[in-house]
């Protein structure tokens, strides 16, 4: 029995022992904007896109060494996209991984500079010695392409805008769904993207664990829409019920709670059924794809 | 006697359209966010940190295509921190090259998104096989690298922090050259280095043109300090005075505005002699270097 807890909390201190290394070595400045960005990106997040690009290349016979700082760029492109939505231009919220948000605890200004820092220390990671010694040049274009695409204007940041556009609007199905992949989706398959090209995977594997990242990934929207409407703020580290009181479109404000359960449980099957050809390599994937349904944060 | 004028026109014809032209071929939604991004990148600035890229590529026997590209990507990122300055949680101006600043344009939100997607876009393209194929691996990694250390934590949002924090605080000179070379010189010495290695140029090359970079920076920003003092709104476009109303240190500021304009001509002095081996093919840099103390916007 796969030991999803141990292998997350494994992970979870890897990725947090190199992200500190790196704020460490790339940033000699010590001020109020490496104060920022220490704030918002050590501030315990669950870690699920790095240890997602991480898993993706031990599925395929890689090790966690091969992804470790290509999964930290992406985990700064998370955290500065959360540092930006929670300013009070955009979402206004007061609590972020259970702790005053960024520009609560800094400023506004701090805040938003301290997510263009991370973005663009991103791209620095990216393309440094670290991770291109050790790596095909050409799979390192590759990746910076994928993750620049998923988080750009036509990926993660159209989402954003999507989100707030549709505030209010009455929309369709199929649109909360092109928004959340935009929002969410594309930067969850670019991790796993990355991992299995670091991993050494085939393209025919690329292909199957693309359709696995796509349906996790909209499962984790649809849980993260119910956990705005049933999770405890407590747990989860920021206030509930926000989505209903901005009037967002959700799956449960368009599907209603119990449909939006049945439909996270049908994409859980979808992503399982993409790698069901996978050794037990493949468990970690597996044993994730399941705890995004039930977690309660 | 080179002709400066039509040079940089037109150089700023062949940015304008290329950048036009990335616009269209990256980003294939038409929506909010994309007008916002084309509104701010072509409001007609002056294309200074492209063409110094696109002329250092020249001034050692490289031509305007090489380096093309690479100017556009660092034209964004410009453009990106110019929309993130210019919000209210920032410096609030009204007025941007003649024209209601983004968030006016729009709103706050979406000119947050769309700095961050020039950001994200810059560095899209810096990936792309528009480049990649045309140069070697190493060399372009090396370029991401230097414009994401000149545009980031120990760059140009450095800059900015230090900026906003000496606001109405009593700084030095050196403190005030510091930040300055931070903020504004960084980014111009990377755009120059990222045409000299696009270009073809020698070590020895890239070191003298790194001084020259470094000199015209400097100057580039006591001329600007010195046309908020004294220089024509309408000429600018944008309003003058902001700095003394917001308590900003400056050159004026701290050095008188006749100690200003003399630093700023022993700046160019060094700037123009680090070159000074060069062929004419280093006539455009000098020329350069000659209007950016002498412009009137």
């Amino acid at each position: 029995m796969f030991d999803l807890d141990s292998y997350l909390n494994s992970k979870r201190r890897r990725v947090n022992k190199a992200l500190k290394e790196i704020l460490e070595s790339k940033i000699s400045n010590k001020g109020r904007l490496k104060s920022a960005m220490d704030y918002s990106l050590m501030a315990g997040g669950k870690r699920i896109r790095p240890i997602l690009c991480v898993a993706a290349a031990e599925s395929v016979g890689g090790n966690t060494d091969d992804a470790l700082y290509t999964a930290c760029a992406i985990e700064m492109i998370h955290t500065y996209s959360l540092i930006h939505d929670d300013l009070p231009a955009m979402d206004n919220d007061k609590l972020r991984r259970g702790k005053p948000t960024c520009h609560l605890a800094f400023d506004e200004a701090t805040a938003m500079l301290a997510g263009d820092a991370l973005l663009t220390l991103a791209f620095q990671l990216l393309s440094s010695i670290e991770i291109i010694n050790e790596n095909h040049a050409s799979n390192c274009f590759g990746i910076i392409q994928a993750i620049s695409q998923a988080a750009g204007c036509e990926g993660m940041i159209e989402g954003q805008i999507r989100d707030i556009t549709f505030e209010r609007t009455p929309i369709t199905l199929s649109q909360l769904q092109d928004m959340h992949y935009l929002k969410t989706g594309a930067l969850i398959v670019a991790s796993i993207y990355a991992g299995v090209v670091l991993g050494g995977g085939t393209q025919k594997q690329i292909e199957q664990l693309k359709i696995y990242g796509k349906n996790i990934g909209l499962a984790f929207q649809v849980t993260d829409d119910l956990l705005n409407v049933e999770g405890d703020p407590a747990l989860i580290g920021k206030a509930t019920g926000t989505d209903d009181l901005l009037h967002k479109n959700t799956y449960p404000s368009l599907m209603g709670i119990d449909q939006s359960k049945v439909f996270a449980k049908k994409l859980i099957k979808n992503a399982l059924q993409a790698i069901d050809n996978f050794d037990n390599k493949s468990d970690s994937l597996r044993a994730i794809a399941n705890y995004i349904i039930k977690r309660k944060k």
